[in-house]
């Protein structure tokens, strides 16, 4: 607390990340990064960047790479907002859509940073319950309401939805509704073909899962170009020039190397599945996920305990002390061998 | 316009960066950008850097680059904030500190920034005018106040206050006052050695100028341990993890090559005082500038019509239509090839 800070400072919450300690080397189960290096095709893209032109602002509009995921996804460049991050993504999205008078609607176990950008701009919002077996529940997104965001797959559960729930949401709405696809790539389905149907459907993804690069922070935003305008005006009234320019070229590598990107995605799945079946034979009951986490709750053993142990054998796990799930555990999926030293130490453990 | 955006986004009259044109090679002094290629030790850093690590996400709090900047500036690490280009760490302050009920102060001609950030935090401000010399004036600021900023330099006009202003401005308030000191290093003194007297004070700098890093987007606060809080409690609100980790390497390089920077900065230094005899010689006005850019105002010429007559030739330079300035041509110093340039092309339209 401090005379200086505003109101709303004194007010804040802060989004706590997953730690990212640096006392040791950990297996880093808990921040969901991808456990396989980027395509190998940026290593020529950083080696050989023109270091001089560093000197110089970067385009404001990272035009070259909107137009490079503008093409991956099938839509127009003016459909796409580029961020630092799909944090800084979100925010914006926030400030751009959700102050109404009316609250704004997500799901009770959600990504933890929605409240914390409704208490930074001030927005109302009202949470609505998954149901008993954590999937998000449609009927009450239909009551009037500021806006709506939804992850898809949800997180920390996992747990996706189709798209024709999606669109179920979508009809039933005049609000801006953003569907939050940080880990869409792990087998969910995404709304970006919705995209040209709803003027109201925003689809935000990022570079820091499937693609590897949560080093880099970038992330986007895809949908109607009135939506991307509001963007781009909150972007120009709070930093004009948001990417860099290494981690622009970067970017784009990354996108062009398809079948990279599609291995890394198949492998995390296919250890998810191995993984998800290992943690069933221990026990655990494991939410159906399609993404590249589990939220699993052990039978008997406490979350708490199990994070804690697996802390002291070096293998690092989330626990969310959130209602309904904090005897849950979320585990990122790592490589295989990772997942193996996982199960091993669950079972000294236990 | 959209029936999507919140009132806010509506009214917002976004920030308008100078022209980065990709139709050709222009000379460029229109951004205030370094002549100069960042310093060579950071090629290595680029080059080794382990492209591995990027699938991880980089350090949230930016350790190793806060302790080398506290080091560099003789404060503590918690006196150091770092955000993604100053224009975010500025956009983090005017929403921690400068959301009161009393209005803002500063310069009526400064950053045009300034007042775009109250818009987007609907912070009441008021504009000092700077006298019939362009020069800030202190004894308005003493005034009831929300908070002060003054750029020093001042920008557009590159003239800078000394020290004894600033703690004349600093001693009559208490509220937060930010010195933006993006152009600090062409000759100013810096306000850094007052934060330990004043906890009111944060002085916010720049990697995108004096060191050639505009590129990579590299900014940061120094002040008193709790003005810093407040800023984490608001970027750990917004995006955990705004600096990625090619960016800390390189500005941590860059810091330490410290011959470099001191040749570059004095370089310019140099040229700038040859260009502004130059433009003497040819009849402008020029405001004495302790910055990398030089106002200046021809006796005769319209400013707008040497604009656009540079701009056919291939030189861009900033024209503002701000009142009092509309005449001025703000000219960021290049090279002493690109000044002389600029100069053989000033004589021909002249």
């Amino acid at each position: 607390m401090s005379q200086y800070w505003t109101d709303i400072v004194h007010q804040l919450n802060p989004y706590v990340p997953g730690e990212q300690p640096q006392d040791m080397q950990y297996i880093k189960l808990n921040t969901n990064e991808n456990p396989y290096p980027p395509s190998p095709s940026i290593l020529k893209v950083v080696e050989s960047f023109p270091i001089d032109t560093l000197r110089r602002y970067p385009d404001p509009e990272s035009t070259d790479l909107a137009n490079s995921l503008a093409s991956y996804h099938g839509l127009k460049t003016n459909q796409v907002f580029i961020g630092n991050g799909s944090d800084e993504v979100l925010a914006h999205s926030f400030q751009a859509f959700f102050k109404q008078s009316k609250p704004l609607l997500f799901p009770d176990i959600s990504y933890s940073f929605y409240p914390v950008y409704c208490g930074l701009y001030q927005i109302d919002y009202k949470t609505i319950p998954l149901d008993d077996d954590f999937c998000v529940t449609l009927e009450q997104y239909a009551q009037p309401n500021g806006g709506v965001i939804i992850p898809n797959p949800n997180a920390p559960t996992g747990i996706a939805l189709g798209l024709d729930a999606i669109e179920t949401i979508l009809k039933n709405t005049n609000s801006v509704v953003i569907i939050d696809e940080a880990y869409v790539d792990y087998d969910a389905e995404s709304a970006i073909r919705l995209i040209n149907q709803y003027p109201n459907l925003l689809v935000i993804q990022t570079f820091s899962k499937s693609r590897s690069l949560a080093g880099l922070r970038l992330g986007y935003a895809l949908g109607n170009a009135d939506l991307i305008e509001g963007l781009n005006r909150v972007k120009n009234s709070f930093n004009s020039y948001p990417i860099d320019s290494i981690a622009s070229a970067v970017a784009i590598a990354s996108i062009e190397d398809e079948a990279y990107f599609q291995q890394c995605r198949e492998q995390v799945i296919a250890s998810r599945d191995w993984l998800n079946q290992a943690l069933v034979e221990l026990a655990f009951k494991v939410l159906p996920s399609s993404s590249n986490f589990l939220l699993a709750e052990h039978q008997s053993a406490l979350a708490q305990t199990l994070y804690t142990e697996l802390r002291k054998l070096g293998i690092l796990v989330r626990h969310f002390k959130t209602k309904r799930i904090d005897n849950y555990l979320r585990i990122s999926i790592g490589t295989d061998k990772e997942c193996r030293a996982l199960i091993t130490a669950l079972k000294s453990i236990l």
